[in-house]
């Protein structure tokens, strides 16, 4: 059993919003706060805002926290929390975590914000009892998180885990890093909004429902647009979300036959919109993937949708110095 | 420093031959023995003529062998050795480990052969002080094995490392397996050949280099003329290994953003014949994988060649049953 007064503070930091929240050793949210994120301020603001949500949240509580828990949008180095580069920051080489721990006087893990999710789903979401399972999170980017073996795997450079670059059609469409048919190229939020926007300026009247809704210009039409277009019965997005599935399909192929996973845990805008996915992207990967990878293999939907990064970071957090906060807190 | 009287036997069972080897606590191998398999042959001939092999090679020895450890082209589970399925052998549910043992008086580890012979490159090849790293082995087949934070990755129900099978074309070619557009099915000996058999068959003009050396049967072609083919410059021969590379490519960018391995070390019979595609991946994968997997990211050859089957399985079996040998020996 999670003991009551052991809690720590987790942060999800990203390039709209910080959200700062205090969770107890059994996952649960006791209190959480949200503030935009001015990606132009410089990182000394955007670090005092976290560390005046954190003491507010900290208010009324009987027991320190263990431990603060950050999830960032970026590149994070795992020996000491230094930010390398958040693009959507516009952060560089940024000491987050020394710099969170020497102001707050806690100790402070920052991490990657898709690990950090994934650990949440892992620990309290519906990746629990898992020893092998991937989180796959499909929103305007895709991301993910892979355990194996029971270990959360990070990789040569703690970059694992970039599941919506694995090429899918090494023929197919350019995608924003560079290379050409990247799972994200064909099924990733922007790609969404890309495909409806290129095939409607070819020709418009096979998007006149999205162009509308999109108050009739093509470039305002967003994933979330085509998204409810589809469900309402839109042959045409209809037709796009069946592209997307074809390409999730094939990435989720990949990465069963490459990793073996118990399960794979979607999540994410375009998922969440799309519910019957889930059985479709079941169904597609056990008919293609290899019989003896799929034996005993699930698709689950995420069960902690918004709150899996601060929930996550916070229970790295409490998992990392839980033990020694034991201590302080009998004394 | 490895004990001098500290050893193992591999076996690397295949479809067509079973090789037994007596290898040190340094991965060196002393003595072996080569004999064909006979596949219609029942498991109990081919265990009997795998004992008689070890019985043969341990002839001489000092000292016994720590265990054997047994590579086997097949589905393995991990807890008892029992071999599920093997199509080259088509063996179904062969308890191979337990028979050897009960045969040999020896402690005795079966495993897949591929993760095998990424064991021996781990520990004794090209992936010596790797903590993260990818084999891929291009024969007629592809398959691969994952070290992960130092841990070899196995997945829920032991099939992790199925590299070939990753889409990489999802218009692609139909695979072996089933599914459209895997690695293998671009990039596998027997896509090669099919592709050049193909291709001849449509205009058979094009490929009279190849048609000469397979004695002018079409369907005669194996991956190996054509690859001479491509090494003697004929520019259909090479306009096919074009493709392999583009395929092979657009695998390890896959394999390099999902694991950000340290290294990738490349063998098999395909990417031994063609030297040049080592430099030429190295090449494609820097350009077009994430700047940020690969900072410190190399493509080796594979160091073991042949015999890392042999020395995996050996090794693994040293690994396991050394400690307990070695106190068996002071008595």
């Amino acid at each position: 059993m999670a003991r009551a007064d052991l809690w720590s503070i987790g942060v999800d930091l990203g390039g709209t919003k910080i959200e700062v929240a205090k969770v107890d050793a059994g996952g649960t949210i006791h209190g959480r706060l949200r503030s935009p994120t001015h990606s132009k301020n410089r990182p000394a603001m955007i670090r005092a805002e976290i560390v005046s949500a954190i003491r507010e949240i900290q208010k009324g509580s009987e027991s320190l926290p263990a431990g603060v828990g950050v999830g960032v949008a970026g590149q994070v180095d795992p020996q000491n929390g230094l930010v390398h580069f958040a693009p959507n920051l516009d952060w560089h080489e940024e000491p987050l975590q020394d710099d969170l721990k020497h102001a707050l006087g806690l100790p402070v893990v920052v991490m990657n914000d898709v690990r950090a999710a994934t650990w949440g789903e892992w620990h309290h979401g519906a990746g629990q009892g898992f020893n092998d399972l991937i989180c796959l999170f499909v929103g305007t980017g895709i991301g993910g998180g892979v355990v194996s073996g029971g270990n959360m795997l990070s990789g040569c450079s703690n970059t694992a885990g970039e599941l919506g670059h694995m090429t899918v059609d090494l023929n197919g469409p350019q995608c924003t890093c560079g290379n050409r048919g990247c799972l994200e190229a064909l099924a990733g939020g922007w790609a969404i909004a890309r495909q409806a926007t290129e095939a409607i300026l070819v020709d418009p009247s096979v998007g006149d429902h999205l162009l509308k809704t999109a108050g009739g210009q093509a470039d305002a039409i967003t994933a979330e647009i085509v998204v409810q277009a589809a469900k309402a019965g839109d042959p045409f997005a209809r037709s796009l979300i069946d592209r997307v599935e074809e390409a999730l399909i094939a990435g989720c192929v990949s990465l069963v036959n490459a990793f073996n996973p118990c399960c794979l845990i979607l999540g994410g805008g375009v998922v969440e919109g799309l519910t019957e996915l889930l059985e479709r992207i079941d169904q597609g990967v056990r008919k293609k993937a290899l019989a003896a990878a799929t034996q005993s293999f699930k698709v689950l939907p995420a069960g902690l949708k918004n709150d899996a990064g601060v929930i996550g970071a916070a229970t790295l957090a409490t998992h990392l110095f839980g033990k020694k906060e034991e201590g302080r807190n009998v004394k």
